[in-house]
C-alpha cells in the first residue's frame, strides 16, 4: 500500500488528542532562562572557499548552556544594508558541510546562517559540532532519538532546541541582519526544529517547514517502521519497562504541542507517500498550527517532499511575506 | 566484499587491451561534420527565478541534427567582462531541474552552463528536452544505455555527445564567455560526456571528470549488477543473438577510447567503494587520459566519490589551471 | 498484509466512479480511421523451426500508421478448413519470443496469432518490432508507461492498440481463418491491450482477459508501488507540475473505459494476492464490463493468477462459446 | 561481482579432484538389481485435455522399490511407426503439472514422457507423485536436499533416481515407442537426475543436459548462497557434528562422478552469470563427461540459461544425433 | 505499517467465528484412544554435559503410535522429593539442542522437560528424532505445514501432538516427579502444541503459552506472507484445487478450537507488531480460551514477545499458581 | 561467494603486517595507572529472581575512572570454598540482562560474572549503566565504534576495556572467588574485550575467545559492508579528511596488537562464513596469539560460530587447563 496513512479528506481534518503534561511551559520558560544566562558574542571568523559572489563566516555561538555550536553565515557579497536572514537548520544525521553546500538564499538576496547540530554530521553531510551532556549517557538505541530520553532534563533535544533558540538570538542581533526578518526554515529534523523554536521565540518573522520530524510520536512509531523514528520503537522494544517514561519525554518535544502555540505565518510540505515522516504526522502539526499558515501537498513524493518546486514555493512565499508586512 | 574490485596497486597501472573499430575517428568526424551542418543561433532568454545576485537564461541551442537543446546559462549579477564557463553535463536519469539547483560556479565567479540531456529527466531532476531519433526504435531495455544499441549511428549516445559538442561550439561563442576558458565538467554520466567531449573537441581548456560513467563497459557488466550498467546485461541476457553487435557499438562510446585521445588537462575522481561506475573502469580510462591529470582517491566512498571535499580541490584546479594559462 | 486490496464482497461490487473526457469516443473513432487508411496486405513467410506438426509463419503486417509489425502465425499441421483463431498479446517487456513458445493453441485445434509488442521485447522474451514516433519523444521514466504521456495522440499505448486493432483486421482475412471466430486472448498487459481492442473492434467474438494490466490507473498508483505502474509514480514525482496532465492522457487508455463500451463474453481471471495489478483494478473493469462474463478467482495467488489451472478453463471457455454459438 | 565464479579459460579446463568412495559402483549395482525386481508393468490411461492434436496418457509405472509414479506421455496424433522419445525430468520444487505445460517435443514430431519427481510440486508447477519413505525420516533443513542425507540408502535422491531409471526402462518398452532412441532431457535438477540415469541405463541414446544441478556439491556451498544448495549449507551449520557424514552420502549422487561414467553424447548449456548452479559445477561435469560432448556457453545469463535459443540448439542437437545414426 | 493488525481494542474482543467439524472431539478421542495402546516405559539415561549443579537424563519416549521420541529431562541436583515439572516444547525448525541450552526452570528448582519435535531441528537448534510417516508422503511446500495436509489423519501435527501428549502421560508417572503439578511451556510452535495439549490432556495444572503459532489459520495467511504461515499459502497456490480440503484438515489442529476446550489458568503473552504470529490470531485463541486467563501484551515488541522480562512474569505466575493451589 | 575471505589454507597462517604506535604501551601502562587510582570496593546487593538454586547479585563496581559499572554475579546455592570464575563480556548492542539470561557457568559449578557494557544495551538485550564522557562528544556515525575516535585518549573503548580491567581486579579479590583462576569469556565484541583484557591484566588464567571483533579493522572494513565494522566506513565515508586519525586510534584498540602481548591459554573459534567478524580478522589475531592456544574452525558457520556444539569445547577446555595446573 503506496497511501500507508489516512485517505486526504481525513488528513486534512486531522486533530488528535494531544498530550503534554501541565509543566510543559514552565520547563521550556525555565530552560531558556537558564540558557539565556550562558550567552556570549558570537565569534565570526571569514573564511575562503573560492566563492568571490559570497562572503563566508565560520560562526560560534553560545547555545546551551553556553556551549559551543558552529554555524556558516553566507552573505551575497554586493549588497546594501541590512538583510533579512533565514537561519537553517539541518536533516537527521546531517551537518553544516561547507559553505558552497548552502547557496540559495545568497543568491537570493538573504543573508543565510546555518547551525551545524551538535553531535550530528556524520552519516552524510559532515559536522563539526561535538555534543556536551551534562550527565552520564544511558543505554540508548544508536542514533539520537533515544539519547537521554528518560528525563526531559536529559533529552538530547532540550539541547538542540536551545542550540536553534540561541541561534536566533545571535544572528538577530548581527550588525548586518536586520533583526525584524528572521526566517526560520528546515526539513525533516530541521522542519522539526524550526517549529519548536518558531514557537519558543519571539523573534521570528516567518516559518518553512517542510516535511517536519519530531512530531506526534506515539503515532509515528506505529504507522512506519522507517529510521528515524524506528529508533523509538526498537528503545521501547528492549526496554520494556520504560515505555510510559519515554513517551513522557517525548510529549515535551512533540511538535505537536509546539504547533499549537505559534504565531507567526508558517508554510508547510508534505509529501503523501512519505514513509519517514508519514502524512499524518505532518498534517498533526499542521492543522494544530495556530498562525497564519497554507500547506502544498505533493501527492506522488516520499519524504522530499517538493523538492525544488518546492523551493521555489518558498522563495515566493517569502518574498510575499516581506513585503506584505512593508 | 567491500573491496570487490582490483587492489589500488593494480588498479593505478591498469591498461586493459582496447578495442576499437579502425573507423572509429572517421565515425566521429563525420559525426561532427554532418552535425555542425545543422548549427544555428542559440536563443537565451532571461527567466527571473527570485536570484537577486545571479543572471539566469533559459538557453535553446540546436544540438544533434539541429535538434533543440534545452540548458540553463547563470551568470553572476555582478561581474566584469567576459567569464570563463564551466559547462556542466547532468547524471543519469536526471535533467537540468531549476536554475537554484545549480549556484556553485556562478557563486565562484564563473558562468556556468547546464545542458539538458535529451530524452532524460524523469528519475529525479526534471528534464525538458526531447530525444529525437532519426529511425524506429528497436527494441531496448528500458533505460538509455541500450537505445539504438544496434548500430553506432542509431545509437542514443551519438546524438548525446553531438549536443553536448555543439554545447561547448555554441557556449564558446557567446559574448559573455572568454572562448579560451571553457572547462567541461560532470559527475557519474556528466563525466563521461564530458571526458567524450574533450576529445572530440578543440575548445575545451580543461577538464572535471568525477566518478566517470560510459568506460570500458566490457569489464563494467562483468564486475557489477548494478543500474545503469545492468541495462546492458539485462539486453544481452534477451537478445543472446545481438551481443557482439552490442559491444562493436558501444566500443564507439568507450570513454577508455576518448581518453586515448584527450589532451587537455584533467582532474579525476574516483571512489574505491563504488559498485556503481568500479573503480577499475575509472581507472581504464584515467591511465590512458592522454593530457596532463590528476586524480583524486577516496578510498571509503561509493559512487558519491569525494562529495562537498571534492568540490574544494575542483574549485582549487580549476583557479590553478587558468592562473597557470595566464 | 496479504491481502492489502479490499475485502472479496467489497472487490465484487467495487464500481469507482469513472473518468474520460467527453471526445474518448471521438479520439478513438479518429484514431482508427486514420489506421485504417495506412492498411495493406501482411507478408507471410513460413519458417522452420524443427517443428514437424505445425506450421509457423514470420507474419508482418501493417500496423498503427502502416507501420511493419511482426507476429507468429501458427497453425495446426493437420488440419481441415479454416480455424477458429486465437489472437494473443505478451505482458510488459516480452515479445513474441520463438514460435515453439507457444504451442497451446495449436496443439488444441485452434489458428494461434502471436503479436509482438512494438519496442518491448528486452525484459525477459525478445522482441522483433521497433517502436516509431511521431514525434519527439519527452523525457520519460524507463519502460514504456510515461512514453509520450502528456498527450493522448502520442502516447505510446495508441500506437500498440492500433496495432492490436490492426491484427485483427488483418488476421481475420486470412484465408486460412473463419473470421467469424476471432478470441482475443491476454494476461497482464496481454489482458489490458485485448480488452481495449474488445471494445474497439467489432470483429472479436470472445475475450479471455486474465489479471489485466492497464486499467484503473488512479488507483493501482495508490495501492501499489510494483512496477510497471510504479513508472508512473515516479514520473509524478519528477514532474510534479504535470500530474493532471498525465491522468487525464491515461483516461484515454483506461480499460475500465473500455470494459463499458465491449460486447462480446469474457472469460476474466484475478489473484486476490497480485500486488502487479491488484484485485480493486481488474474487479473495477470487470464490474464495468458490459458484454456476457465471468470471472475465476484465485485467492492464494500472486500474478500468476489461476496459472495452468486456468489455462483448462480458457480451453474448456472458448469450446462452450463456440459451440453455442453454432 | 557478477564473474563470482572462475574466468571462463580456467572453467574450460576445471577438473577438480573426484571424491567417491570405493564401493560407488556397487551401490548402484546393487540398487539397479534391486530395484529392477519390482517392475510392474505401466498403466496408461488415455486423458482429455482438449488437446485435439496430441494423444496425452497418464502414466503410471513403476519406480523405486515398485512405488507408484506418476507421468505424461503426449504422443503427436498424426503419426506412423514407433517415436524417437524425449524423456524429460523437472526441475526442483516442480511437479508434472498439466500436459498442455509440455508441448514442444510432441510438436517436433516427437514421443514425450515427463516423469513426476516424487514429493515435489507444490513450489511452482504441482506434483501428483508422493515420496515414499522406507525408514524414518530424520530431521531435515525443508526441502529435499538433506531428506536422508546421514545415509546413501535413504537419499531421498537414491529414490529419484532410480524412478527415473525405470522411467527409462518402461517407456523404451511401449509400443509406440522406438526403444533405440530415447533421449534424456532436464534443466537443473531435471539436467542432474538426467546426467544420472544417462550414466546408469544403457538405454541412452542421447543426453541434454542444462545447466545441471546436484554437481559438484562441495563447491558449490562454497561459492553460493543461494537456494537450494544452500539447504546443504543450513544443514551443516546446525549439524555440526555430521558434515562429513553428509559429503559421503552426497558423493554417491554427484554428477561429476556420474560424468565419468557416461557414454552416449550430450549437449550441455551453462550460464555463466548462475548463482543457483554456478558455472564451474557444471564445467566441473561436462568437463569429465566421458561421452562424445559439446556445451553452449551463455555469458550474460543466469540459470536460465540460454532460454529458448538453446531449445533451438536442443532440437537441431537431437535431429543431427538421430540421423547420424541411420 | 507497523501496527499491521487490529488496534488493541478490536483485539480484545476479536471472537471471531470458530469453525471444526463435527468429530472433531471423536476424531481426538480416538487419536488419543490409539496412541495410548502403544505406552512403553521410558528409557532415561543418565548423561555428563560437564554440568554439575544438575542431572540430566536422555530420555526416549513412546509417542504417537509408539514411536520412539527423545527429550531432556533436567533436575536440580540438590532436591527435596518430588519436584513440579515444567514440560517444554519447542519453536518452529528447532530441535531440543543440548541440555545447557535450558538451565532456567532447574535453577528455579523446579523439574524441566524438553521434547524433542520430531522431524525438526535442523534449522537453529539441532534435533534428534526422526518423523515416521504412516502413509507415503503427498508433494508438500517444504517444511512441516502442509506435511500430509490432506487428510487429518495424516497430518503431521496429529503426530506431533500425540508425542506431546504421551509426554506429559510419561514424564508425569516418573518417581522424581509431582504429578499433580505439570506446568506446560512454549513459544511460537511451542505455545500451538502446549494450547493443543491444554485442552487434550487432563493432567495439565497450568499452561504458559507465548505468542503462539498454529491458531487461526485462515486469518493468519490473509494478514502475513511472512513464514511459517506462508507455507500454506505456497501450497494452496500451486494447489488450487485442493484450498478447501487443506483448511477442512487445518480446523482439527487450530488452537482456536483447542482453546475453546481448555480448562487449567494459563498465561499468554503476544507482541503486538509480531508479523509471524499475528495479534489476531493469538487474541483469537485467547479470547476463546475457556479457563482462567492471562496476557501480557507488549507494544512494541515482534514475535520475540516480553523476552528476558517475560520470563519474570512466567516464574511468578507458576510460583502464584502452585501456591494459591496449596 | 560463500566463502568471501582466503581459503582456509591461506587464513591458517595469515600474519599481516602489524600497525602500532611506538607509545602503545605506555598509553596502556599510564591509562592502568590512571585507572586503579580511582579503585573503590564493590557493592553487592542479593537480588531475587526466583532462582532457588542459584544467588544473584547485582554488583556496582569501580571501572573507567572509579565510574560506576554494573554487573551480575551469579554463584551456584551449594558450594564448598572459593570457586573458579568465569568473567563474561556481551556482544554488541546487548547488555547485561536479567540473571536469568546467563546460567551456564553457574550450573557447570562456577562462579560467573557478566560485566554490563557501559551505553550499551538498547540494541537486544538490555543494559543498565551509563557511559560517562570526559569532553565534549565529537559527531560520530550511530553506535559505538566512532564514539571518542578522533583521539585515543577520548575513545569509547579505551573506557570499556578499563571498565573490564577493573572488573577482573574487583572480582579476583572477593571471598566466594579463587583469584588464580579467574577465566574470561566472549562472543565478537565480549571476545575483543576479553581479548585485550587478557594481554593487559596479569590475572587470567584462561580465555576463550569466540569469533572476536575489534580485530584487524583496515582489513575488516574492506571486506566486509556488514554492521557493526561498516560503522567505521561510514564514518570516513563522510569524514574524509580525517581517515588517518581514525585509523590511528583504532591502532591502540586493535585486538591483534593485543594478541602479541597475551600470555595465558586461550581457547578461539571461528565461522568460515562469518561476515559480520570475517575469518581472516579472527586468524590474524589467533595467529599472533603469543600464548598456547587452540582453534575449533566451523567451516559452515556464520557470526554464530559452533553455537552450543562450541559450549561444550568450552566447558571441557576450562576443566581441563583448571585440571592440569592443579
Amino acid at each position: 500500500m503506496v497511501y500507508f496513512d489516512m485517505p486526504l479528506e481525513d488528513l486534512r481534518k486531522y486533530l488528535p488528542q494531544r498530550y503534554e503534561e501541565k509543566d510543559f511551559d514552565d520547563f521550556w520558560k525555565q530552560t531558556i532562562h537558564e540558557t539565556r544566562g550562558y550567552f556570549q558574542e558570537p565569534i565570526l571568523k571569514k573564511v575562503d572557499f573560492y566563492l568571490q559572489n559570497v562572503e563566508t563566516f565560520d560562526v560560534t555561538f553560545s547555545g546551551y548552556r553556553g556551549q559551543k555550536i558552529k554555524g556558516w553565515l553566507i552573505l551575497p557579497k554586493f549588497r546594501n544594508g541590512k538583510l533579512p536572514c533565514v537561519v537553517e537548520f539541518v536533516g537527521y544525521g546531517g551537518g553544516r558541510g561547507f559553505p558552497y553546500d548552502w547557496l540559495l538564499w545568497s543568491a537570493a538576496g538573504y543573508a543565510h546562517f546555518i547551525m551545524d547540530t551538535r553531535g550530528q554530521g556524520s552519516n552524510w553531510m559532515k559536522g563539526d559540532t561535538p555534543d556536551y551532556e551534562d550527565n552520564p549517557s544511558d543505554p540508548q538505541y544508536p542514533g539520537f532519538l533515544t539519547k537521554g530520553v528518560l528525563n526531559p532534563e536529559t533529552y538530547y533535544y532540550r539541547r538542540v532546541f536551545m542550540d536553534a533558540f540561541m541561534a536566533v538570538e545571535t544572528i538577530s542581533q548581527l550588525e548586518q541582519i536586520d533583526s525584524q526578518t528572521i526566517i526560520l526554515s528546515g526539513a525533516s529534523q530541521g522542519g522539526g526544529i524550526a517549529l519548536a523554536v518558531s514557537a519558543l521565540s519571539s523573534k521570528v518573522m516567518a516559518l518553512l517547514c517542510d516535511v517536519p520530524f519530531l512530531c506526534h510520536y506515539k503515532r509515528a512509531v506505529q504507522i512506519t517502521d522507517s529510521m528515524p523514528y524506528a529508533e523509538i520503537t526498537r528503545y521501547c522494544k528492549t526496554h520494556i519497562d520504560k515505555i510510559q517514561t519515554v513517551f513522557r519525554t517525548l510529549s515535551y518535544f512533540d511538535g505537536v504541542n509546539f504547533a499549537a502555540r505559534a504565531k507567526c505565518p508558517a508554510l508547510f510540505s508534505v509529501g503523501l507517500m512519505d514513509d519517514i515522516c508519514p502524512p499524518s504526522t505532518v498534517f498533526a502539526a499542521y492543522n494544530y498550527y495556530a498562525g497564519e499558515k497554507d500547506i502544498r501537498i505533493y501527492p506522488y513524493n516520499n519524504h522530499e517532499g517538493g523538492g525544488s518546486f518546492h523551493t521555489l514555493e518558498k522563495l515566493k512565499f517569502v518574498k510575499k511575506t516581506i513585503s506584505m508586512r512593508e
